[in-house]
C-alpha cells in the first residue's frame, strides 16, 4: 500500500492505494466518483477518461503506480455539476449526444482535453481526437457528439453563448416533435446517473459479491463439482451450485411455437448435467468482496467429459452430429413460407433468374457497458432483481419456475442501461442473481467483465441463406425461393420467432406475388442467439437486397430504378400477404434519386485505381410490435403537483424516458400541463403495469397507444360541461377518480400461419439507404464516406431521440458491414477485437430525410424507429463496394482481406 | 431492503437501503457523501446535520424508514463546493469558524436551514437555533460561528457582498498577525476534508474492519479467552489476542521519572493476565465488514475473576487496597516542593492563613469526532499507522517494543483530527491497529463509537487538593502548603509528569517565597489519565485561585487588588524558583480593573432574589514546551514553485497548518514569497523530521524557532553580495544546497529537581479571566453571561487561530466549571450526558484583550496560546458564583443541585 497525495477535482486528497490498483478502481471504489465509468477494462471504450495533470488518461488501464505524486486529477464531476453545467455538457444535452449516456462522461472529459489544446478544431479534428483516444459510442453514430463539441467550442471561444445552444421551449409549450432534451440528459452529461455498476457500489454494506465458475469448453458432460476448498476461502459466505436451486433450474423462452420440437426447457440456470457453451455458469461464489469471490471461484473443482463441439449450423446439422440436447434434434424448428403459386415453374420459365448464397455473421452488441445486476428481498419479502432487462414481466415469467418462486414473489426492476440493442431481451444474469439471493438471503451483486459479457450473453444469430429470385421481362419480380439456417447457439428461447422473421423480411418491400421456402433453427455450441436490433432483418436483407442488385444488373436496370419499379404500391402485399398500411417507398426513392445520381457522378469523378468509389442503395422495412395482437397498459394519475404516468417502457438507452414524457405530454395537451409537472414511474414490476418488452420498435406504438388512451380518459374525466378542466382539488371535491388505466391492443393483427401468411404488425417503418464508399484497392479497406437515410417512422415524438436512433442504428450497420464479428473466442472478446466502429469509421456526411406519413394505428401518427436503421444499411455498403469494385461480398463482415481476395478474383476473371 | 427514490443535492437517485439503516450511514457508506460527519450517533453533536425536504435533520439518528419517499435531501456537498462556495461557507472561512472543522459541515447545513426560515436573525436567535438543534462545537467557543452566520445573513439579504467579508491580502503581502484563513479552511467548510473515518471508508477494498472485545468490569484476572466460535463467523479473517502480539505487549510512557516506583510497562496492548479498567481490549476481530466483526466479537468468550475496583484515588490509597499492578504500590510516584524557608513556622504566626480542600473532576475531552485510525504496510514494508496522534515520533517509541517491531519499520501518520485537546498525547488505538495489521497482513481500520471513545480513551485526571496559604499584614502572600493526590487511572504514562505540573502551577502567578508540599500519583481502576489542554493547571488553579479569593476576603481586600499586589513583578519567582521572562500581569490587571468595577456594579444593579449575579476573576499562567531542554527540527527546501517546508506540527484542530504557514511566511519575508507558494509537508514520520508532540503550547515556540532558523539559513544562502536574492535556477546553477534543516532547543532551561525547583520553560503565557454569572437561586443553575480575557501570548502569528484558541479554551473552562464530568459509566458516556456546552451555554458577551509582549525566546516574539485559556477560567466562574451567592463550590462541576445545596447551607448559617 502507498500513502499518496493528489488533487482531485480541485480538492487536495490523501489516499491509501495499492500501487497495482487502477486509477479507475480507486476513483470508483475508494472515492465513489462513479461518474467515471469502467467497462471494457482494456482501454478500448474511453468511458473511463479522466484528466491527469491535464493529460487525457484512460483510468481503467492506468495503474496508481503510474499516477504522479501530487497529480491533479479531473473527473467528469470536476468539469460541471447539475445546476452548474460546463458548456460542453450543455452542448451534449442540447444535441442529444447522450443517448444511453454510459460513454458520455468520457466524451465530456475527452472534449475538455481536446478543447484545452485546440480551441478551434475542425469536425475531422474532433473525430480524429476521439478515435485516437478510443472514445467509443455505440448509440449515437457520433454525429450528435461532434455537433455538440463544435457548439461547445464556439461557446468557449465566445462566438456563441450557452443560451444560444440550449433548448428553448416553443411558444405554444408543445414538446411533441421538438428537440426537448430527455429527462435523464443532464444526469448523463454530468456522470450523476447511476447505472447498474454504480448502484452496485452503493448497495447496503451487507451485499455479497458474486463470482461465477464458468465452463471453458463448449460442450461437455459434467461428472462432478467440488466446492469444499472454495467454501473455506476468506470472506466466502456460500458457494452455490445447481443443488441450491429450488426450482426447475431451467430458463424457458415461454413463447415457444407449437411446432418447435424442443420443449423450451433447455437452458440451465446453473449447469447440472451438461455444459452447452463456453461461459456456462456452473457455480457461484458469494463473498464479501469481489476479489475474495474470484479467488474462491478458482478453487471450485469441476470434472468434465468433453464432447464434440458444433460451432456453426452446418456442423450441428451434419449427419453424425450428436444431439446437443438429448431427445431434441439439433434442427428443432422449421418455418415454411408459401405465398401465391408454386415458384418452381416460374423459376424455370422466367426471363431473369438469379440465385446466390449469403452469410451474416454473429454480430456482437458491443454495448459500452457490460452486464451487471443485483438482487435482494424487498420490504414485502419479494425477491427483487435489478438488471438491464428490457422485458421485466417477460423475464419474471421465464425464470420463476426455474428459481422455484411464485410469480407474485418476484419483482423485476430495470437499472439505467448503458446500451442493450436487444441482448437484454433475453435474461442474462437474472436467474443467477435470484438463485444467489435465495441461497444466501443477502443482497447479491454480479458484474460480468467485458470478456464474460462477450462470451456469456447472446449475440445476433448467424444465418446461412440461399436465395433465388425471378423477374419478368419488364423487370417485375415475380417469384422468390428461400432456404436458410439459423445458428441459434445452444438455447432455444425465441429461436423459432427469429426464424419466422426471415419469412417476414426476406424480400420485404417488394410486391412478390409468389414465394416458397423454408427457414430452420439449429442448435449449436457457439454462443446463444439473442435479440438484436432489427432482429432477423439484417440477415434477411443481406440476402434479398444483395440479390435485388444482382437481379437489377441481370435485367439491365439501375438498382434504384429496379427497386422503384417493384416497391410496395397500393395492391401490393408483404411476403406474409399483408397489405402495407402506408406506401412511402416510391416517394422516398423519388427523393433519393437526384442525390443518388449526384453521388454516382461524384464517385465516378473521384475514383482512382488505388481508391475506387462507389454508391449502394437498399430499402428497409420493419414491423412495430410483437407478432399478432400485441398490447400494453399504462396508468395516469392526477396529483396535486401534476400527473404521474406509469409504464413499463424499458430503456435500452434509446430514450424511453423521453418517449413516455413526450407521448404523455402530447396526450395531455388539452390540460396545458408543463413537462416538468409529469412524473414518470417506470420499469419496476412492483410499481408499473405490464407493458411488454422493448423489442421490435413496439414501445412508441403499443405503449404509446395505451398512454394516449389513458390520457384521453383523464382529460375526459377532467373536462367540465363548459369545456374547461377541473383542477385536482375539484376532482377530489367531486369524488372523481384520479387514476386511469390506459390500454391498447393491435386487435386487427393475426399471427402468421404454417405457410408464413398473416398480418403480424399493424404499423411498419419504411426506409431507404444510400452508402458512398471508398475502397482502397491496395489494402482492401473500405471506408464509408457518406450515408443518406430516407426514413418514414411516422410522426416524430422527439427529434433528438429519432435522429439519434437513426444515426446509431446505421453506425451499427456500418460496423456489421465492415468489421464486427464474434466468432473467435480469443480475437473477438474485446471491444476493439470485435470490431467496434470509432468516430472516424462513421462518416460525417450523414444525412437523414424524414417522410412523416401519419400512421393510422400509431399514437399521434407515430410509428417506431429503433429497428429501421439497422434493417439494411450494411447491404447498402456491400452494394456500394460492388458498385466501386465489382466485388460482391456475400459473407460478412467485408474485412479488407476479404475485399482484397475479391479484387484478386475479379481481376483474374476475363473482363 | 427497500428500493427508494430520493433527490440528493439536486440529483435524482434510486437507492437500495435497509429501512433500519440510518440516513447518515446511507449517505456516508453507500453514497460516500463524507461531508456529513457522523460521530456521537446520539443526535447530540449535529455534525451529521442535513436537510430533508428543507427540514434540519440529524442523519445519525434518522432511520431510512422515516425519510419520506422522493424526499429532497441536501448535504453540505449540495450547499457549496470548493471554487463555488456558498456565502455561509465564505463567512465561516473568513471568521475562522472552522477550527478542527469536524462540526463545520453540520453548522453550514444548520445555518442554511436557519437563514431559509429567518433571514434576519439576532445573535441570540442564532445561538438558540444551534442549541435547539444540538450543533455542538468544541473548538471555537461558538463566537466565530455566530459572527459568520451574522455576516452570511447580511450577504444573503444583500446588505454586504461576499467580497466585503472575504479576507483580503494586506498591501505589503505580510500575513503574520493577520486573519489569513488557514489552508484547510475551505475544505473544512465544504466537507471535503477527509478525517480518519472518511479516509477509512476510502481505504483499498481489501481493508479489514476491526471490532474490539472489551472488558465490561473495572478490575479482574483473566482466566481464559476462547475465540473458536468467533473465528467461524461469516467474514471473519482473524481473531487477534495477546498471543498474536509479537513484542512485549505493553505500551510504555517512556519518560518515566527515575523516582517512579513503577517501571512504566503497565499498559497492555491486549490484556493478557488482568483487566484494569472498563473498556480494556482483550481481543480484536478482523472481518470484512464492521457488522461481521461486531457480531463475531460477541462470540468471543472471556472468563474472568473479578477483583475489587478502586474508582478514585482515596479508594486506591486505602490500607486494605490490593496493588492494581502487583509489585507496584498504588501510590507509585511522589513529587515534593520545597521553595524558600520551611512554611510550618510561618503558618503558625502569619496574620492571615486560609486553608481549604478542592476536587477537580475527571473532565472528558468531548471532541466532536470520536477516535479512529487504520494501518497497513507501505511500499517499503513499514507498518504504517494513521491515527489522531499528536505525538507521532513519541508514540512510535511508546508502542514499538510492545508490538515487537524495529523503530525504522514503523511509520506514523496523523490524519486530520476532529479535535483532541490532548487526549491524543497518549496512544489510544495505535498499538491495536499495529497488532491487527501485523497479525493479518492486511490494511485494518478501527473506529470507536462515541461510547467506546468515552470509556477507552484517557481523561483529565481528577485531583484531590488540600491547600493552605498565609499572607502578611499587608496582604502579601508569604507561604503556601500543598498536598494533592492525582487519580491517574490504571496506566502510569505521564502520570509523574502530571503530578509535577501541580508543583509548577499551584500558586503560579504570585511571588510566593516559601512553599512546601507534596503531590502523588495514584493508580486506580477508573479510566486512565491522559493529557488535556492546560495539563495539570485547571486542578492547580482551582485550588490556588479559589484560595486566593478566600485569602483576599480574609485580608479584607478586593480579589483584584489582592492579586494586583501579589502577581509577578521583577524580582519575583515562580513556584519552581524561576524568574518570569516578562511581567505582564500588573498591566493586565490594570486594564481589567475598570471593566471589573463596571461588571460588579452591573451585577449589583441587576441582581434579584431569584437571579443573583456575580463577578469572579482569576489569573492563569502556563509554560510553553516540554520541561527542560525541549527542541525540534524542521526543514525547508527551495523548489521551482516556491518553498516546501516540512515539520511535525501536529494538529489537534487548532490550526497547525496555519501555524506552520504563518511562521514560514514570516521567516521568508525577505524573499517576498506568496503564501500559496509555500507547500506544507506535515505529520508523517516517513516524510517530516522530529518535532516533538503537540502539547504544552510548545509548537509555536519550539517548532516555530526551528522553522525560523531554517528560514534564516535558506534566506542567507539565497542572498547575493548585493543584497538581492538568488532564484531557484541560480541556486541550482551555483550548485548551492536547496534544503536546510532548521533546529532549535530551549538550551537555557533545566528540569525541576526533587524539590520541584528548576527552569522548566523558556516562555510562559499569562492571562487574567473575568466571569460574569447569573445564579438562579430557585434551580441552582449558573449561567455565564459575560467573559473577559486578558491574554499575553506574545506576538500573534494568526489572529483567527489565536482568537479561536482563546474562545474555545475558555468555553471548555465554562464546561469544566458547570457541567462536564466523566464519572458515571452510564450517565456520562454520551456527549450530552457528559455535559458538553452548547451555544447558549457560552456567553455572546465574550471579549479578549491582547497584551502582545514580545518573547525574547519566542519566534518573532510569539509565545504559545492553546493552554492559557483553560488554566483558570473555570475558577473565575466559581469565584463569580461565590461573589453572587456566597456559595463556594470546591468540588466541580458546579451543577445546579450542588449550588442549591450550597445556597441552603449558606441560608442556614447565621449571617
Amino acid at each position: 500500500m502507498q500513502k499518496r497525495f493528489f488533487n482531485i477535482n480541485g480538492v487536495n486528497k490523501t489516499l491509501v492505494v495499492a500501487p497495482e490498483a487502477t486509477l479507475g478502481d480507486v476513483l470508483r471504489r475508494q472515492l465513489m466518483l462513479t461518474g467515471t465509468k469502467v467497462s471494457c477494462n482494456d482501454g478500448h471504450c474511453g468511458a473511463c477518461s479522466v484528466l491527469v495533470d491535464g493529460k487525457l488518461t484512460l483510468a481503467c488501464i492506468t495503474k496508481m503506480s503510474r499516477v504522479p505524486d501530487g497529480a491533479h486529477i479531473v473527473t467528469v464531476e470536476g468539469i460541471g455539476q447539475p445546476g452548474n453545467l460546463h458548456p460542453i455538457q450543455v452542448a451534449m444535452i442540447a444535441h442529444g449526444a447522450a443517448q444511453c449516456g454510459f460513454c458520455t462522461p468520457g466524451f465530456v472529459v475527452s472534449t475538455k482535453a481536446l478543447l484545452d489544446r485546440n480551441p478551434n478544431p475542425t469536425r475531422d479534428d474532433v473525430r480524429a481526437w476521439f478515435s485516437q483516444h478510443h472514445n467509443a459510442c455505440r448509440c449515437t453514430g457520433y454525429k450528435p457528439i461532434v455537433d455538440a463539441v463544435m457548439d461547445a467550442a464556439a461557446v468557449l471561444r465566445g462566438e456563441k453563448t450557452v443560451d444560444d445552444i440550449r433548448f428553448k421551449m416553443p411558444a405554444d409549450g408543445r414538446i411533441w416533435g421538438s428537440k426537448y432534451p430527455r429527462p435523464t440528459a443532464e444526469q448523463k452529461a454530468t456522470g450523476t446517473l447511476d447505472y447498474g455498476q454504480d448502484l452496485g457500489l452503493k448497495l447496503p454494506p451487507d451485499a455479497l459479491q458474486m463470482a461465477l465458475v464458468q465452463a471453458k469448453v463448449s460442450h461437455a458432460n459434467i461428472l462432478s463439482i467440488d466446492t469444499s476448498e472454495a467454501e473455506k476461502m476468506p470472506g466466502v459466505f456460500k458457494v452455490v451450485t445447481h443443488k441450491d436451486v429450488k426450482g426447475k433450474n431451467r430458463i424457458t423462452g415461454l413463447i415457444t411455437f407449437p411446432t418447435n420440437k424442443g420443449d423450451g426447457w433447455d437452458r440451465p440456470i446453473l449447469c447440472d448435467e451438461k455444459v452447452f457453451q463456453i461461459g456456462d455458469a456452473i457455480a457461484i461464489v458469494c463473498a464479501d468482496t469481489i476479489e475474495q469471490a474470484k479467488a474462491a471461484a478458482e478453487k471450485v473443482k469441476v470434472e468434465l467429459e468433453v464432447l464434440p463441439a458444433y460451432m456453426s449450423a452446418p456442423a450441428a446439422m451434419a449427419p453424425d452430429a450428436i444431439e446437443i440436447h438429448p431427445g431434441t434434434p439439433n434442427v428443432y424448428f422449421e418455418q415454411k413460407i408459401a405465398k401465391g403459386q408454386d415458384t418452381k415453374p416460374i423459376m424455370e420459365t422466367a426471363p431473369y433468374v438469379v440465385e446466390d448464397s449469403f452469410y451474416l455473421q454473429r454480430q456482437p452488441h458491443l454495448t459500452i457497458e457490460s452486464d451487471m445486476g443485483f438482487a435482494y428481498f424487498d420490504e414485502e419479502g419479494r425477491l427483487t432483481i435489478h438488471s438491464k432487462s428490457i422485458g421485466l414481466h417477460l423475464h419474471a415469467a421465464m425464470i420463476a419456475p426455474g428459481l422455484g418462486i411464485e410469480a407474485d414473489k418476484l419483482r423485476m426492476v430495470q437499472n439505467p442501461a448503458g446500451g442493450t440493442f436487444g441482448y437484454k431481451f433475453s435474461p442474462t444474469m437474472e436467474a443467477l442473481l435470484g438463485v444467489a439471493c435465495m441461497a444466501t438471503g443477502r443482497p447479491v451483486y454480479l458484474e460480468y467483465d467485458y470478456q464474460q459479457f462477450m462470451t456469456y450473453t447472446g449475440k445476433r444469430s448467424p444465418w446461412f441463406i440461399d436465395l433465388k429470385m425471378a423477374a419478368d421481362k419488364d423487370g417485375k419480380i415475380i417469384a422468390m425461393e428461400e432456404d436458410f439456417s439459423v445458428d441459434h447457439g445452444p438455447y432455444s428461447e425465441f429461436g423459432d420467432l427469429l426464424t419466422l422473421r426471415g419469412i417476414q423480411y426476406i424480400g420485404a418491400g417488394y410486391n412478390i406475388p409468389n414465394i416458397r421456402g423454408v427457414g430452420r433453427t439449429v442448435a449449436t455450441n457457439h454462443v446463444w442467439g439473442s435479440a438484436f436490433r432489427a432482429y432477423g432483418s439484417p440477415q434477411s436483407f443481406l440476402a434479398s437486397e444483395s440479390l435485388v442488385d444482382e437481379l437489377a444488373e441481370k435485367v439491365g436496370m439501375d438498382p434504384l430504378e429496379f427497386r422503384y419499379l417493384n416497391v410496395y404500391r397500393p395492391g401490393a402485399t408483404t411476403p406474409t400477404g399483408q397489405e402495407p398500411e402506408v406506401y412511402s417507398l416510391p416517394e422516398m426513392l423519388d427523393a433519393l434519386r437526384p442525390l443518388y445520381k449526384e453521388a454516382l457522378a461524384k464517385a465516378k469523378r473521384e475514383s482512382t485505381p488505388d481508391n475506387k468509389k462507389g454508391v449502394g442503395i437498399t430499402i428497409g422495412i420493419y414491423g412495430c410490435g410483437l407478432d399478432g395482437v400485441d398490447g400494453a397498459e399504462a396508468w395516469l394519475e392526477l396529483t396535486k403537483e401534476g400527473v404521474t404516468v406509469s409504464a413499463t417502457w424499458h430503456d435500452h438507452g434509446q430514450g424511453a424516458d423521453m418517449g413516455l414524457l413526450g407521448t404523455t405530454h402530447e396526450g395531455l395537451r388539452p390540460l396545458g400541463i408543463r413537462p416538468d409537472q409529469i412524473k414518470l414511474v417506470m420499469n419496476d414490476t412492483g410499481l408499473a403495469p405490464v407493458g411488454g418488452p422493448a423489442g421490435g420498435s413496439r414501445s412508441q406504438v403499443v405503449l404509446g397507444n395505451a398512454i394516449k388512451n389513458g390520457c384521453e380518459q383523464l382529460v375526459a374525466a377532467m373536462r367540465k360541461p363548459d369545456g374547461a378542466f377541473r383542477t385536482y382539488d375539484e376532482m377530489v371535491a367531486e369524488n372523481l377518480p384520479l387514476k386511469y388505466a390506459g390500454k391498447w391492443a393491435a386487435s386487427g393483427n393475426s399471427n402468421c400461419d404454417e405457410n408464413g401468411q398473416g398480418k403480424p404488425f399493424a404499423v411498419y417503418m419504411y426506409g431507404a439507404f444510400m452508402a458512398e464508399v471508398n475502397v482502397n484497392t491496395r489494402t482492401g479497406k473500405t471506408t464509408v464516406e457518406g450515408f443518406t437515410v430516407m426514413a418514414d417512422v411516422g410522426k416524430i415524438n422527439n427529434q433528438l431521440v429519432v435522429d439519434g436512433q437513426i444515426y446509431g442504428g446505421v453506425a451499427q450497420g456500418i460496423g456489421l458491414a465492415l468489421s464486427e464479428d464474434f466468432e473467435d473466442y480469443e480475437k473477438h472478446i474485446t471491444m476493439l477485437g470485435a470490431g467496434i466502429p470509432y468516430a472516424r469509421d462513421i462518416p460525417d456526411k450523414f444525412d437523414i430525410h424524414y417522410f412523416e406519413t401519419p400512421r393510422p394505428d400509431g399514437p399521434f401518427g407515430a410509428a417506431g424507429v429503433g429497428e429501421l436503421p439497422l434493417t439494411s444499411p450494411h447491404v447498402a455498403v456491400v452494394n456500394a463496394i460492388y458498385n466501386a469494385t465489382g466485388v460482391r461480398i456475400r459473407h460478412l463482415p467485408a474485412r479488407p482481406e476479404k475485399v482484397l481476395d475479391g479484387l484478386k478474383a475479379h481481376q483474374a476473371q476475363p473482363v
